[in-house]
């Protein structure tokens, strides 16, 4: 009898994570690596009063909704922020990340053989996700314009799933994007699921409208993070909103799975949530500016990297060297010391990126960075 | 085109959870109820500093398999506790609950049509779990022997789950009955999974051994949770043990699904190990003194009940009145106040039998509960 299923098997592990891991080994020789692969954004923060929670709420198990002061406050601040409505009793599910939100979605919609459109660069796990509830994932290649989809989606297709702002790109959708996908999605009567993790990585100047705005939650599902927006990754609270029916399906799932996010830190959350957007205000501000310094110099290098504003991520091309993505950043991180994220991982038309993240070294040390990879380019020239 | 999955319409609500939900909106309107349905003990707990815990490692993610210094308490507490060693660094995942633990093991092993082997009454989400991997629980009916065991195995058996010890009836399984489920196991070549979440809620007078203690990780699977058996269940922190290539398997998948249990409360735990020991030992053994008088005094009332003496659950006995759990629980929890579990939810041949849970409530109101469940038998006799 074979030992493990089918469908683990055919699961490959995160390529960002395993690439991390390698770069904690090095680490733990005491090697100085510029770090620009790590999906985390590095923010000071305090620690405020855990002694000011309700005690001993905090320690019991929650509504596997998630407690109903945080729905309420994320209902309004979606209000507020995006003129979107959805009911805290109804519509909402607060989860132990999103990347769960994200897997009891398929769960809940997706059949075998059902198939999922995804755009590359995909997030990692998006494709491994579908595999698990035995579905298949749709790769639309990273030169493909959005306005082609329809060619992409067949009888068996349940989802597209868009990630905006956008990992790795940063590229934030249009408004005429989204209303052509929406368009699409609702003629072919299938969901659309947007990633919005990145929601508040988004310059001044530029505008993202979550997918909740355009209010068509019959087909739309949104996935968000409090962890990720508000440097506490390790944290583990995502949420996601969508209409009643299927949130209840979700609900189920998140019951048997999960029962709810920690009851603790939802409390804690819920409690600072003003305070943590003040502290984190200025420092996301503090990123996104170092995002486009690193943009200006990529340019000065002549090296291109696929258009975006938001997020930490830049997605740059290695197409004037000879190698392939991941020999390019194995060689960065052992010859040079640098850590990026080989291009492969986000689809197989991505071979000549690799993603870097700007978001946990000081300025100085990502532009050392840029300088080594540079270098390395320079002495692979094909 | 269906909306939804045909695997999560098939998935129930958790029977036990859903029951709660009523529970919660009865305390809402301010009824006073005698509360005997809650999967929790509430202890007495300070809230530890955390800002002892360093910054910033708590705000992001941790290692997929958790932080190596919890993994180590883990093993040393597993070596002095039952003799039982595993590697810390290859044979143990913190998972974000047990819940996800078992969730991501069945996924692991099993294929679409695979059987997994359960005994009735067996914990509501062991059922759905399996059937989320498109998997058929094969359930054994409570008043089988474990002996018989071999009847139910196929070509297709799996797995064989135990929980032990053992939610509801509160059993602690015998080293015999181990070592005869660990031969059937080894010779048919499936796995045991031995979920362990009330390891620690045992008498002085009784020994439970971990099935870690006997050393056959090829097939063996153990499950435990740090958040349930320390009286902080919605801190969501449980985790697995089993062999490397096995434990790699699921690494993938918290991976992609969870990425790490909350890196701050990983933290809290592994810094505070001895303390929190220190302060929920007393307090378990007053629960489980509490279980003790409560059996007496069920003895006394002449309402039977499966026979346990670990956990603070108690799985008793309503075979002298003509209604079936749920209407019986139904009609308790709105005409008498009390709240407990209907049997149905843990098996087919368990509709006679009511699941109440001694860890929330002080003597005196567990009292005036039995009395009134005995009230509500006597006036529904067959």
């Amino acid at each position: 009898m074979k030992k493990f299923s089918k469908v683990i098997e055919k699961i490959v592990e995160a390529s960002s994570i395993r690439y991390n891991n390698s770069v904690y080994e090095l680490l733990k020789k005491k090697k100085d690596i510029i770090i620009l692969s790590l999906g985390e954004a590095f923010f000071k923060l305090p620690i405020l009063s855990f002694k000011k929670l309700p005690l001993p709420e905090i320690n019991h198990y929650s509504h596997s909704r998630g407690i109903i002061e945080l729905r309420k406050k994320l209902s309004n601040y979606f209000l507020k922020k995006y003129g979107a409505k959805f009911n805290p009793d109804k519509e909402i599910i607060i989860t132990a990340g999103s990347k769960a939100a994200i897997q009891m979605i398929f769960f809940s919609i997706l059949n075998p053989k059902d198939e999922v459109i995804i755009f590359e660069p995909y997030w990692v796990s998006y494709s491994e996700q579908i595999k698990l509830c035995n579905a298949k994932p749709v790769r639309i290649p990273y030169n493909k314009s959005i306005f082609d989809i329809e060619k992409y989606i067949t009888r068996k297709t349940k989802c597209i799933v868009i990630n905006n702002p956008h990992n790795p790109t940063g590229k934030i959708y249009s408004n005429r994007e989204i209303n052509f996908l929406l368009k699409c999605a609702s003629k072919k009567n299938i969901y659309i699921l947007s990633d919005e993790v990145y929601s508040d990585f988004v310059p001044n100047n530029k505008r993202f409208n979550s997918i909740g705005r355009f209010n068509k939650k019959k087909n739309t599902i949104v996935v968000n993070s409090i962890s990720k927006n508000y440097g506490i990754s390790g944290w583990r609270l995502g949420y996601c909103i969508t209409n009643e029916k299927l949130t209840n399906q979700i609900l189920k799932l998140n019951q048997h799975i999960i029962t709810c996010s920690p009851t603790i830190l939802q409390y804690y959350v819920e409690k600072y949530f003003n305070d943590i957007l003040r502290i984190t205000k200025p420092q996301i501000k503090k990123v996104l500016d170092v995002r486009k310094k690193t943009c200006l110099y990529l340019k000065h290098k002549q090296i291109n990297f696929l258009e975006g504003e938001a997020t930490w991520y830049i997605f740059l091309s290695i197409e004037k060297s000879y190698l392939k993505s991941e020999e390019f950043c194995n060689k960065l991180l052992k010859k040079y010391f640098v850590s990026c994220v080989p291009g492969l991982g986000y689809g197989k038309s991505c071979d000549k990126f690799i993603r870097i993240a700007v978001g946990t070294e000081p300025w100085k040390r990502i532009q050392a960075g840029i300088d080594r990879i540079e270098k390395l380019i320079n002495s692979t020239l094909k």
